[in-house]
């Protein structure tokens, strides 16, 4: 199964889209999704909502895993990355794709065995799991997989999940 | 000039048009669109989504206002109210309707002339101004004929601004 994970964000959008298959995990996609600062924000909003829905047409995941955030440093960032989540909810929804949205914590304890793991250890993590070097790769980028990677797992683990 | 104003929430979301003519305004239309609370968030933001794409496409607004909120209850609140502001400001961005986004502060004090207005006070202000009972209408629709009515009026005091 495709899952990509996003980490949302108006001026950064991290995403990252993994393939589960026998147990393992394989990179397929990554990157960072920028809007230029010049722009409203309405105007970002609708080419996040264009770049996240091109993403999904591009990879057909069967799972999208977008992080429930729960502790932002203040009021105001909760409510700028809530209008970019918004928007990643939509697109998903519009491609009719399931939604997980594992908190910080459920990605870290998912990816690591430690929910409390720090950014380094979860950055080393995805590494070994995915086989490949992330140096040079931004953090929102690695994150994401991190995301995708949580959520991959999370739906194997699922009962009824039939994964490929 | 039609002016829709939008009280942005995923339960709840509150919307109001005004048509703003020879310096006075009446009232369009208001309402509020209700979100059912057995979907999750994303199914309920593609409501959202639709349902704000047809009141703009039903009224062609020539300005949409939509609330700047800076204090919220909580991060939980502000990031639920962010969510569905991204809809409502990605709704606007798609129909490429300039967007006005007034603080509470700036519409009480467009409205009532006082900033620190109470909502029983803003809402005697919207009946007087646009001569209509407003008893049984819903907070969430009064709110945002009041957004609406002090974005039309923040618009007709721009120096270039056009008012039909």
């Amino acid at each position: 199964m495709i899952t990509l994970g996003i980490d949302p964000g108006t001026a950064i959008c991290g995403f990252g889209v993994v393939e589960l298959r026998g147990g393992s995990v394989r990179l397929v996609d990554a990157g960072c999704i920028r809007t230029p600062p010049e722009l409203g924000d309405a105007e970002r909003l609708q080419q996040l909502h264009a770049a996240l829905r091109s993403i999904v047409a591009a990879h057909r995941p069967g799972r999208i895993g977008i992080e429930r955030l729960f502790f932002q440093r203040n009021v105001q960032t909760a409510m700028a990355v809530g209008q970019a989540r918004g928007i990643a909810l939509l697109a998903a929804a519009e491609a009719q794709v399931p939604i997980d949205e594992p908190t910080p914590n459920e990605v870290k304890q998912t990816v690591c065995g430690n929910g409390s793991a720090d950014k380094s250890q979860v950055a080393a993590m995805v590494e070994r799991l995915l086989g490949v070097s992330l140096t040079g790769v931004a953090d929102d980028a690695t994150d994401a997989l991190a995301i995708a990677i949580g959520c991959a797992y999370r739906a194997a683990a699922e009962p009824r999940a039939v994964v490929g």
